[in-house]
């Protein structure tokens, strides 16, 4: 292996992820048997790492490990270890405020840069059921609390700030992958860069209308030094439809090697502008035989969902309990004061709102003109129907980055939805 | 000692100090002769640190060391060791950018945590000269290129995201100087606390007024959470007119122990703040035979500048030479380009501008209300006139806090503490 990596490193296979965790008593014990009655299954879908999938006799386990390097690209663009590191921390931190919205971690090893986790089952990847039109019920109930538990309980509302310095820290040197979100999210999409991609020649056009934007190039960097400098709470990072892993009735979100401490707004909008770009997209899979609009109504309503339970739920978290070393509680005691910093509460929830609203356009823009796409789009196969739907994503998109003020509530956004889409 | 020090750390005294400087060569020549021949004055103004000036027959120096408490206090107040390095760190940090506008620092030591640095004379406390009315007529040049330069390039806009992690990382271990702020500064001021005091009765009113101001105490607190969670730049933490040492042609910055990543506001407010506490006080120092009208002039005066100065300061390192990842260079290349994000920079000094105008405030308001208060009004001794001082200062940092949108430019400022105190 060219890449340098630390002294017992070594990358699992197949052959050898058995008897690594028939090393590890607690693992052994709930996959039952010996290691040679386990089945072992990769199944990283490609990305970034190799992830297992071990079955025995009484039980069965996920195991996931960092490659020093991109697996989808190769040796050519090395990525730090330490990516599993930050993703167990967070899933340590978040797991302690949300609870079974997380698979269950049984182990960290150091040396290996593997996690080896509760299996989901029959879960699959979310956003493979919203290309099926699958819908969700639970979906907007469990990832508003995610999000509102997560945020919340990890922000100066909640900690001391000595606590959450100390907590800051450590994320501080996930800077190789912020960087990436750095790059492709806030910067690659508009400029020339040979990692750009798009549906071409169909949007060449409106590639090169937004390369040369320099209303949306302002508004896109002023939401990036907003990722950079505003450490409002610990963010998973990458909560895109492909970080939840769902059944009907459960939802559980995976993946935070992303984590760091950054505006709460980026994991809100990620979410959201993963909903919108969901609803644009099945007009790509609508068939004579089988119209999406009712799906489409429920991704809407699902997004408006997400935001008002989040909103109901984070202010709900603020009132009950705040102990944090924000907005102290013994100077708002009196009448005026509970009236006046529930006020200063709604304000705090309009600006979320802003930053959510151009965080997620950004999550939008990025999958369609930069490197690496959504399957909900790419997976419409005849391109021209499928640049229709990008440019109506692009079109929403644009909007809610440079006229973020003109979207006051959420049903304004999936309102502008809608008429770009041509419906009433 | 009863509270527990690092292995090899001792405090220094005055007998010792001669032998610990002899041991460092570099040092030991810059004084000539030998420790025999030089004389040892214990100088710290007794608040938390010892500060030795030591002066040889070829030159002197200047060295401090901290103490495991506050010094002022006792043990009772415990307090790191640690605030050396991080003013080291400071120093270091900002002096690859500001050149002379800090001490020289000769020597680090970790074990002791002392630093020993250029003696500076016949400079004194800018403070001390301003409450006899002397006028600095280079402070404003001075301390504009300061702000300017030690923030501009600690931020986003200067660094690569990672750089700036790295730094951030080192400076996330400041928190119990941070603490110090988010307290006294933020907090304490706006509840009853035993550590507050103010010149009472007189004042018994307003004090009670402004713990039960539920506007002012939401605007406090917002402030207190952008100090907490907004790491724009690399902060001096503390930078009063005390914490500047001048003669009438030099400027120099000391004693950056609260420093941190924070909002640049902070910084600037706490010097615009501590010059506007200096004006209203002139008419507490002000006698028959000596009017400070015409210095009064001046410190309003000065104020304007160092607003001015530094936007303009700002803007142009911005302008010229931004190599950061924010706001990336080649977005805005072209002409369109360059005309927006010069709008952009426009709009940031006007967010950059409100932060100043309310941290100014804070600064005012903790002064004379909290724990720790100015000379520029405790020497006043009339109490009667001392608390008709206090009163405008009051009156005019609750307007700035409260209604800080009305001040649209530092002009706006000086003109309204000209309105409080019943001029023109």
């Amino acid at each position: 292996m060219a890449l340098a990596t630390p002294e017992g490193y070594r990358a699992l296979s197949e052959n050898t992820v058995a008897d690594y965790l028939a090393g590890l008593p607690d693992i052994a014990a709930r996959l039952g048997g010996t290691a040679a009655d386990w089945s072992v299954t990769e199944v990283g879908d490609g990305n970034l790492n190799l992830v297992f999938i071990v079955e025995g006799p009484d039980g069965s386990v996920c195991a996931k490990q960092s490659l020093p390097y991109v697996r989808l690209v190769g040796e050519g663009w090395p990525m730090p270890l330490e990516r599993a590191f930050f993703e167990h921390s967070c899933l340590t931190e978040h797991g302690a405020h949300v609870g079974r919205l997380i698979p269950e971690i049984y182990n960290y090893d150091p040396l290996l840069f593997a996690i080896v986790m509760e299996r989901l089952s029959p879960h699959i990847i979310m956003r493979q059921g919203m290309i099926r039109a699958v819908r969700y019920p639970h979906f907007a109930e469990h990832i508003s609390t995610y999000l509102a538990r997560s945020l919340f309980f990890t922000s100066d509302l909640a900690l001391a700030a000595r606590e959450k310095k100390r907590k800051m820290k450590v994320f501080c040197d996930n800077t190789e992958l912020c960087n990436i979100t750095e790059d492709l999210i806030f910067t690659d999409p508009y400029r020339e860069h040979e990692r750009n991609r798009w549906t071409s020649p169909q949007l060449d056009g409106i590639a090169g209308s937004f390369r040369q934007d320099a209303e949306l190039k302002v508004a896109v960097s002023r939401l990036k030094l907003k990722f950079m400098s505003s450490a409002e709470a610990l963010l998973h990072g990458d909560l895109h439809t492909g970080s939840v892993m769902v059944t009907e009735e459960d939802s559980r979100v995976i993946d935070p090697e992303f984590a760091f401490f950054g505006p709460m707004g980026f994991d809100i909008g990620a979410v959201i502008g993963n909903l919108l770009l969901n609803y644009f997209s099945q007009d790509g899979h609508a068939t004579v035989d089988e119209s999406r609009e009712d799906y489409q109504d429920w991704v809407l309503k699902t997004t408006e969902q997400v935001w008002t339970e989040f909103a109901r739920k984070f202010l709900a978290l603020w009132s009950d309990g705040a102990a944090g070393d924000a907005y102290p509680h013994d100077l708002f005691a009196d009448a005026a004061g509970v009236e006046a910093l529930e006020l200063e509460r709604q304000a705090y929830l309009r600006r979320l709102f802003a930053d959510t609203i151009g965080f997620g356009a950004a999550k939008m823009i990025r999958r369609i003109l930069g490197l690496a796409h959504n399957i909900d789009l790419e997976w419409i196969e005849d391109p021209d129907r499928r640049a229709a739907c990008e440019t109506r994503c692009l079109t929403l998109a644009r909007d809610m980055m440079v006229n973020t003020s003109d979207f006051r509530s959420i049903a304004d956004v999936t309102a502008a939805a809608r008429a770009v889409r041509g419906e009433g």
